[in-house]
């Protein structure tokens, strides 16, 4: 496990560790509303699909916690509009959909009164975290067996502890790997414009004794060329049912360099993550943030006042990618076969 | 023309826009000795290979007329050791050998005295960025020719005027396209760790009315692959007689997007930065830079103080390349032969 808290469920508030501080700060912040839930996944105080997915799941929780009205029907439609306001938030995450309809579903199954249902949606947002460990572990665990001692792997982003609920999807491989006794290094990619490599992974990873280095996303090509790369692990935003794979700005291209390299390229991802629904990566919205966050960076200005392009999300293809990595199994080609037996 | 002076002779001084503050201040410093001239190279006040060879002339006439010497001996071993001085400050460009050698034949055709010497030194000097210009201005004319009204053209790093006498290399030949009335449109990356394009490509664009849109060097492949891009033009710092170049970090990387996408990929780089003497990229000299560079952005920490990897160029293959465009004319495959027809 990793050295600190994600995010938890205290005193009937959500607590989360401040990603837009590290690695500077290591701070808390305390959500006692689903409204600041909800903001602090739009201004990724907390980012990172499965760690959008507990939040959302404690949001909903949290939101319902604090309504005051008698009736169920009254409670049912307070408890959908907080849901719709959490899912709102950022549109690419599948989890958080996935987590929003996993409350739904105890709402739509329960006999109890209205604070009996409060009470089952608490457990039931805790449960979420509890099984997002779970889960991570089982597919680091899966995973790791790809990984050999004394291998480098690149990773992109931030699909560690700080991404979920606190053992990594990507970075759960490597953990689990490292658990085991295998010596292996991390490279990571700084990943502007939000820099979650160096401020997330660089910072868990070495908080963690394990051994990384640090490169900006421009370095990817060259380092692959020096053969200083053995595999790429990183995580995944969403999955379409035939491989697909919408993850962090820049995934695509180093799929792109890993195949031109011959590099194994795997995706790791929880089965909660796979759109069954979603046919392919054309059909996955990519949200497009701030200008700002190109044109800035922690705040200060790197450039003038020009059009930019700030696509937070890319679409790699299927065909790009080795095997997905999930809890129940590692898929390899064709995807579109393969995900369908992981379908729980 | 830009409408900015990046380097001219003043008043027996070398005056340099300062680069590393813009866009936020167009400041000018003066350097009045030649350890200033090198500090400014080394510290990046003044890059980009054409600008860089400009700026060790002008410093190799100013450090040869402060010589306080009578005799023509000590007169020529003191200018030699100015001249080595100013070839010590950055290893890959080799515009900056280029520029030496020719001052030093200044000296060895000369049977002027020491004074007469001096004078002629700072002509020299004053002649190679006239040169300069004349060339980028001959090469983006033949450049022109390769992109029609309505392309959008992508480069990296900064081959402007910022980084010649005043006109460009790539970006010259973008200007001389939107000079003759093509409607050309620029996507320049932020090109970190440095962010030349963020900083100077967009300033430099943005200041002589050429539309240009900012993208982080992570959205390369994304945006390749939404057919956004029609071709990509950029310079280099040293091109080997087998058509190797090298180019800041992130030029390798960009040819195998542009091949895996069928996007023409063009070197724009005067003849000057053609090193005969280097038969392939593997023999040229890679600068590793200061690892602050990654890990903090203009002077604010954005990682942890893990380990770095820093290189500032990378080496593009010959096969990747389209064609090179030079000012005497555009070489296609295969590279070793037409690049030596080229030789002047």
């Amino acid at each position: 496990m990793s050295s600190f808290k994600t995010i938890e469920w205290k005193d009937d508030k959500v607590v989360m560790i401040d990603q837009r501080k590290l690695p500077g700060e290591e701070t808390y912040i305390e959500c006692g509303t689903y409204e600041e839930v909800a903001e602090a996944i739009r201004k990724m105080v907390i980012r990172g699909a499965p760690a959008i997915g507990v939040a959302a799941a404690m949001g909903i929780a949290i939101g319902a916690l604090k309504t005051d009205s008698g009736g169920r029907d009254e409670f049912f439609s307070q408890v959908k509009s907080i849901s719709e306001a959490l899912k709102g938030t950022r549109p690419t995450a599948v989890n958080l959909f996935w987590a929003a309809d996993r409350m739904q579903r105890v709402l739509d199954n329960s006999a109890k009164d209205v604070e009996g249902i409060k009470q089952d949606l608490v457990l039931e947002a805790k449960r979420v975290l509890e099984e997002d460990i779970e889960t991570c572990k089982r597919l680091g665990r899966l995973g790791s067996d790809l990984l050999e001692d004394g291998m480098t792997v690149l990773t992109h982003c931030n699909a560690g502890a700080l991404a979920t609920g606190g053992y990594g999807t990507a970075l759960g491989v490597i953990r689990a790997a490292s658990e085991v006794g295998k010596d292996i290094k991390v490279i990571a990619t700084e990943t502007r414009p939000f820099l979650q490599g160096a401020r997330l992974t660089a910072w868990e990873l070495d908080r963690d004794g394990i051994p990384v280095s640090l490169i900006t996303d421009s370095m990817v090509g060259h380092i692959m060329s020096k053969g200083m790369v053995d595999a790429v692990v990183l995580g995944a935003d969403r999955v379409a049912s035939n491989g697909d794979v919408a993850n962090k700005i820049g995934t695509y291209m180093i799929s792109v360099l890993a195949k031109s390299h011959g590099i194994p390229f795997y995706v790791a991802a929880p089965v909660s993550t796979i759109d069954y629904e979603c046919p392919d990566g054309a059909s996955i919205p990519i949200e497009e943030r701030d200008r700002k966050e190109v044109t800035h960076i922690r705040g200060h200005r790197i450039a003038p006042d020009v059009a930019v392009f700030n696509p937070a999300f890319d679409i790699t293809p299927g065909d790009n990618v080795s095997s997905i990595i999930t809890e129940s199994g590692i898929a390899e080609k064709p995807f579109t076969s393969t995900l369908k037996d992981l379908k729980k």
